[in-house]
């Protein structure tokens, strides 16, 4: 473990879900000698957290976790980040440093610069680990583990800070992949939002259309991403709504064409599609192999 | 296992496919006593599909193969059943019965009634089993069990074909449902045809907007379908031509919908669409409870 890491005396992980537990214990498993703190508005949430061994002290008083804390991870749901910041803002020391678990980057990064007085301390991080499950039970030590994990600096971001971040994620197993919180959100809208968005376009067709009675692994695959959390996935789609309305028109561009070629009994452009599609699916699980089953 | 299926002294399997090698496997694992004859177009696929311990026999002789068969299951690819069913006519004998595992069925039906001598002694069936890998190294004896099997009589059926037809796909431990060909092509359209062209969609925009480098498992799992064979899948799509359009249309509609409700950034709008899909998902696979995992 990187001594950036393994040095610091307490990290706060604010927000004890499936992501904030999971990190907790992956921090654990890599060996992290220190004290980690966990903060959650409910003292339920903590008790699941503690109970999974994930924490050393579990508190919803947001101050006394961040007075000895020199790292905070904030891995509440998007739609608090806001409230979150302006709290942190209040127990804000000079010695912290912040990261965070959000799936949309400019938007948090706006909040951040809106309310902490430090704002170069805080650096942008999205794990892209999660499941469609929520809380602390679903939470595993290994969530993280050889998953991409993107770090989005802005100009005026802390070296320090950066450094101490980054090793932070790669204590966990992650790879990282700097890039701007512009490029960020736009990438995940396709690769993420729009994968999401979809799975819920295809559950309301087959509500509307009928056929659910012989729906089988297909169908069950492609539609996994609609059982996740509505009002979480609404403050993501909202919060990257510029990206996400690109993504969808997208969407929409490419759906004409194909109902065009099947329009036109066009077999050949048809399996042309079909074939572009396979082989860019087949190239990418080609150079993520080891790291993911089909 | 049902004596109508027990006293058939030889069954021929026409292709030995996944499905075909998978349907042999799964009725010798079920305690058929008779003989299990394979019939493809190339010695390879038959001598993989003896490999597996599928076959008592394997043949590239159709005649052959049929003379001595009372149950024949047509298992090759769709855009090959018109010639099959040509084929099959020169040497169909008066107690033959014939069901298939096409993913369309009034195709199918069409060409039955095109070229057979006694279309009446074919009972269209369509296994709700599948996987986008092909072949019969990737079969397996309980690819059948426990799903769904589409049972597609028509008026002109006859009644012992269809007693033997439907004792046969039980006998693998299907679940049978009936329903008209037109029903079937309907339903599969939204719950099949249209799950496989939204992944082929979603890659080719992840392939135009970039993200790739940092996909991660909620993009596998969506686009899984796309990596199925491109010439079969034009084939289906090709073969419930007005099914998937009207199913592609419906989803258009949708996209539309969900696009306004952002652009208007309507939250309120969009969790309820959300909240829609996760409640009829989860109400899908509680009543599938024990079929499958999430």
């Amino acid at each position: 473990m990187d001594q950036r890491i393994s040095q610091i005396k307490q990290v706060a992980i604010l927000g004890t879900g499936l992501l904030g537990t999971s990190v907790a214990l992956g921090l654990k498993a890599g060996g992290y000698p220190g004290r980690i703190v966990g903060v959650a508005r409910r003292a339920e949430t903590l008790e699941q957290a503690r109970a999974a061994g994930a924490l050393d002290h579990g508190t919803t008083d947001l101050g006394e976790a961040l007075a000895d804390s020199d790292l905070a991870i904030l891995a509440v749901p998007l739609g608090q980040f806001d409230r979150m910041f302006q709290a942190i803002a209040e127990h804000e020391h000079d010695g912290l440093v912040l990261t965070d678990v959000g799936s949309t980057k400019l938007s948090v990064l706006a909040a951040a610069r809106k309310h902490l007085k430090h704002p170069e301390r805080f650096v942008g991080a999205h794990p892209m680990a999660g499941s469609e499950q929520q809380g602390p039970e679903g939470a595993r030590a290994d969530l993280c583990q050889g998953k991409p994990c993107i770090i989005t600096p802005g100009n005026d971001t802390d070296e320090d800070a950066l450094a101490v971040v980054e090793a932070f994620w790669s204590s966990l197993g992650m790879t990282l992949i700097r890039m701007s919180a512009h490029e960020h959100d736009a990438q995940t809208a396709t690769i993420s939002h729009l994968p999401h968005a979809m799975a819920v376009l295809l559950v309301l067709v087959a509500a509307e259309r009928g056929g659910l009675d012989i729906a089988s692994t297909g169908f069950r695959d492609t539609s996994r991403l609609a059982s996740s959390n509505p009002p979480m996935r609404a403050d993501i789609l909202m919060a990257n709504r510029e990206q996400v309305l690109d993504a969808l028109t997208t969407l929409g561009h490419r759906l004409d064409r194909l109902i065009g070629v099947l329009d036109q009994n066009d077999r050949t452009g048809l399996t042309a599609m079909l074939e572009h599609a396979r082989q860019v699916r087949d190239g990418w699980l080609a150079e993520r192999e080891g790291e993911m089953t089909r």
